[in-house]
């Protein structure tokens, strides 16, 4: 049996890998990794580079296929039947290497934080020990790009999704709302002039976008980068924190 | 002028170092770190066991006292006076070293979660450059040592604090809670039938202790292996996650 090591690599700056993260890669005797080219943000080619920074020889790689995610049974059923079919697919490769004591994933981010390594890793059968090693997220590479604090003194803050926001509104009397998994600029369906914004694109890459201000001052901005952007490399990341004003 | 950096080190653990974060280490011309002793957890000794883990010839510290904080005009006004306090230490120290020109801070968990030092650094005058390199917060522990997600999929949750626990209650609707800064183990004020808890106490560090079940079926264990803990370490550092029970 096999422990499996879900490792969280941050948010696209190679440098974001935690000697603890840089161990466990060194440790793995086994490291799946999806194809390339299945996303477009060719993390497996940041992958790659980050297992070539940490180690000095070439640990085994496995890849897998990321199969299509169906969404005709609804959003929950898809992601649901979805976790089953990524489980299969690293089931099939690990079998391949029945030699494999420590199998590792890289995480993009932190494999807590909306990722869904862990359901996916409660499916395998038998269910191997599964230890998570911390990593940066996209909302850390955000506040640290702006060099701004998360959180008002002693106030509470709440992370949620775009189709949240889309769906509910602003969540409650939160003063700080954090916002991932936006694919539709879904700040759009407030009350604009009652928020202020820091975005961020690509946060802690290279490619870095940053934008700050009064949400209705900004909006347009965001939305015209956002789209050049997403335009030119093929592919987007985004991520922003909004403050209720007068908060 | 300098350039000040506020470098996340993680919850105690040396490994929670980021690549990143040692750069910024190695590259200080001056680290400012609290005296030994002024806090209990020692995180003096851990700051200096990361920077000799991480650099290769003894970077130049800058020790400083941290003032005692008044708590007799309020919450909120005895932060504010403390932190103007503690800006002058820092500017004293490094007025000390004029030639610095990297100047670096090592906060523990990531600098933009419940940390002080950003609203300490704009106080500073003249007011430098200020880099914000993110770590592992104690959150992030906690979710890897439990092997948990900290959210339901595709569900928002709350990050709040203890204070806010007992004077509010449990916010609002949601479903998840995160709770940090709590010296009195504020849960008590819930009604415990209703909760689930994944607990934590030196979270990453050796002397890690986790528990996990229904509320109302583990306080007793948490509030005694939390007071035997303190009393045998001198100090101590918990956090938990909530999760209302029927979400």
């Amino acid at each position: 049996m096999y422990e499996l090591n879900l490792i969280g690599i941050g948010t696209g700056n190679p440098d974001h890998v935690t000697f603890q993260g840089a161990k466990a890669i060194r440790e793995a005797d086994l490291i799946l990794i999806p194809h390339k080219g299945e996303d477009k943000a060719d993390l497996a080619g940041l992958r790659e580079e980050i297992i070539r920074q940490v180690t000095e020889t070439a640990p085994r790689i496995a890849y897998f296929d990321i199969p299509k995610r169906r969404s005709d049974d609804g959003y929950l059923q898809g992601v649901d039947d979805w976790h089953d079919a990524i489980a299969l697919r690293w089931q099939q490769a690990i079998a391949a290497h029945p030699q494999a004591k420590q199998v590792a994933l890289l995480i993009w981010g932190d494999p807590s934080l909306y990722d869904s390594s862990l359901r996916i890793a409660s499916r395998l059968d038998p269910r191997p020990e599964t230890r998570v090693i911390p990593g940066i997220t996209a909302l850390q590479a955000l506040t640290a790009a702006h060099a701004i604090p998360i959180n008002d003194i002693g106030a509470p803050y709440v992370v949620t999704t775009g189709r949240r926001i889309r769906d509910e509104g602003w969540p409650g009397n939160a003063g700080k709302v954090a916002v991932m998994l936006d694919g539709e600029c879904s700040f759009q369906s407030l009350e604009m002039a009652d928020y202020d914004i820091w975005w961020g694109a690509y946060v802690g890459m290279k490619e870095e976008i940053l934008i700050h201000g009064r949400l209705v001052e900004v909006a347009a901005e965001i939305l015209a980068k956002r789209a050049c952007a997403r335009a030119e490399h093929g592919w987007i990341m985004d991520i922003y924190l909004l403050k209720k004003r007068g908060n």
